[in-house]
């Protein structure tokens, strides 16, 4: 059997947990290339790695990127033939790859563009041929084998590595796997992979606490009122922290061992939590953490992991651990 | 009549636009007074500002910000009596203001706190004794009486500057204004301010476009797949970028004149949208403007304006234009 290699995923600045940190560590854990959605961000990334790794963008070399791809050597993955046409006479000898549409018609050639461009790109010697799944999250879905046999039907038999998975495809198995795997959300701790280890733990601070007697309501147009006696705790983040003011009071946070439930709205920078049962004045509360995961914070919002991740606000005062 | 003090609400980076270019331009249009969420807010404004201007902190004095407040000199509006007894022990003589809960139960003192404590601080000149309002944005809710009601009882008599109102209050008229008014929401253009100019404009680039065929799916989990022969344009922003995912497929762009939909899901960095009906290729595609406001998006997404502004996303290319 064949060993792949597997690239990091650090687009939106790492899933918003700071690629400035997270990519210097994928790369000390043995990753030699890295994706992300956009030159600027390749820009980035290449800062904090230096030279050597490989830093390969999704949307490919889009009009004024030509200056970030030659002086940070990103690796553009080609999606159409404009794109090519602008990769060769802008940058002609430059590193790319090519992107191709296997089903979920959102990035990447289409069969009949890849047709015509096939054997002149192919002679350029990509970096990689990839395409990405629509519906990898659900092993059983027709999706997953149409898109796997389209992807084959376009590229077997060719040279350069292929790819076609991120975290969703690589556990639909080594059928999906090629010769390199892009994981995304399966390194940060998020579904599909339900064996990850949730790498995140947020902590609210709590700005005062009150006592709230029946009747009385907290929080923006009175949607919660109190009836029993109730401790109300403010905490000092809210929705322009990326506590997604869709969760509402169906959120939950934790004092120790204390589940606490969130009262009324979520404001932009506080939100209020009813801490009757617990001991002591709390000093902060765990949103994230072994409690509880992205994803279900992601329920309480209508939304998946990943939009709880990208939304981590800039006000917290974030530490890194070493593992 | 007398005149009251317009101060200007710049949390949250100045509701996501950019703390760094919107405060100086407050500044440069006569405010005097700015309102930021935490202290270390509050250290950015003072670097853009410079000496001169106040500059308050709803959260108050917190653990952790003496340094803050006292090096950026910054004003703390005091939550509680264990902020105020933090506050005079750490920084006697320290400028702070007062903030009082007239019945939203989120920060403030109490009345008995605020009776306990009420001559003793009030002896010490605090820069504003302040409150807030939960229910301004709907003028006939019974609690902005009560509210007002609540804060007169509290604070008539004093001889300290007092401040109950932000946008909503501002609107319910000028029992509400007292000496000084918070305007936040309807400096940047939003909600409930009906007469607001969008403040800001979004246009998303175009990554490329394709033709689907009728039966063709697009995008994550196919949640969307063509009847007709549509043209369809993949733009280079998504949910991590603060195109809100729960906007789903109700969402719109325009190209010029021509309304386009959104197509499926949204994804972490791209949105796909019909462009069937626009002649020759978009560069790019506007999501808020002058045709549709950060209101109109917050529909689509079961929120607020509020939360459109704060989720705008890091990616983008600012471009700041002078009134």
């Amino acid at each position: 059997m064949s060993q792949g290699e597997t690239a990091a995923v650090v687009k939106a600045d790492a899933y918003g947990l700071g690629a400035d940190r997270v990519a210097p560590a994928l790369a000390e854990a043995g990753a030699r290339t890295f994706f992300v959605a956009a030159a600027e961000e390749g820009v980035e990334v290449r800062a904090v790695l230096g030279p050597g790794p490989n830093i390969c963008v999704f949307s490919g070399h889009m009009p004024g990127d030509t200056d970030l791809i030659r002086d940070a050597q990103l690796t553009p993955m080609i999606n159409s033939i404009d794109q090519m046409l602008m990769h060769v006479e802008a940058l002609p000898g430059h590193a790319f790859g090519i992107q191709l549409d296997s089903g979920m018609n959102r990035l990447g050639m289409e069969e009949a563009e890849w047709s015509a461009l096939r054997d002149i790109a192919l002679a350029q010697n990509p970096f990689l041929v990839m395409s990405h799944l629509a519906c990898a999250d659900d092993p059983d879905h027709p999706m997953n084998s149409y898109q796997l046999n389209t992807f084959r039907a376009m590229t077997d038999g060719i040279d350069a590595p292929r790819s076609l998975s991120a975290t969703g495809g690589i556990l639909l198995g080594a059928d999906y796997h090629f010769d390199m795997t892009r994981p995304g959300v399966g390194i940060y701790g998020g579904m599909p992979f339900v064996d990850a280890r949730p790498v995140v733990r947020l902590e609210l601070p709590v700005i005062q606490t009150r006592d709230v007697l029946p009747g009385e309501t907290v929080g923006y147009s009175n949607t919660w009122k109190a009836e029993t006696p109730t401790r109300v705790a403010t905490l000092a983040s809210g929705y322009a922290d990326g506590i997604i003011r869709a969760m509402g009071d169906g959120a939950y946070l934790w004092a120790g061992e204390t589940r606490c439930k969130v009262l009324g709205r979520i404001s932009m920078d506080m939100t209020a939590v009813d801490v009757t049962h617990v001991s002591g004045a709390p000093d902060s509360l765990e949103l994230l953490g072994q409690h509880q995961s992205v994803d279900t914070a992601a329920d309480w919002a209508g939304t998946i992991g990943y939009e709880i991740l990208t939304s981590l606000g800039h006000r917290y005062d974030r530490v890194y651990l070493n593992a």
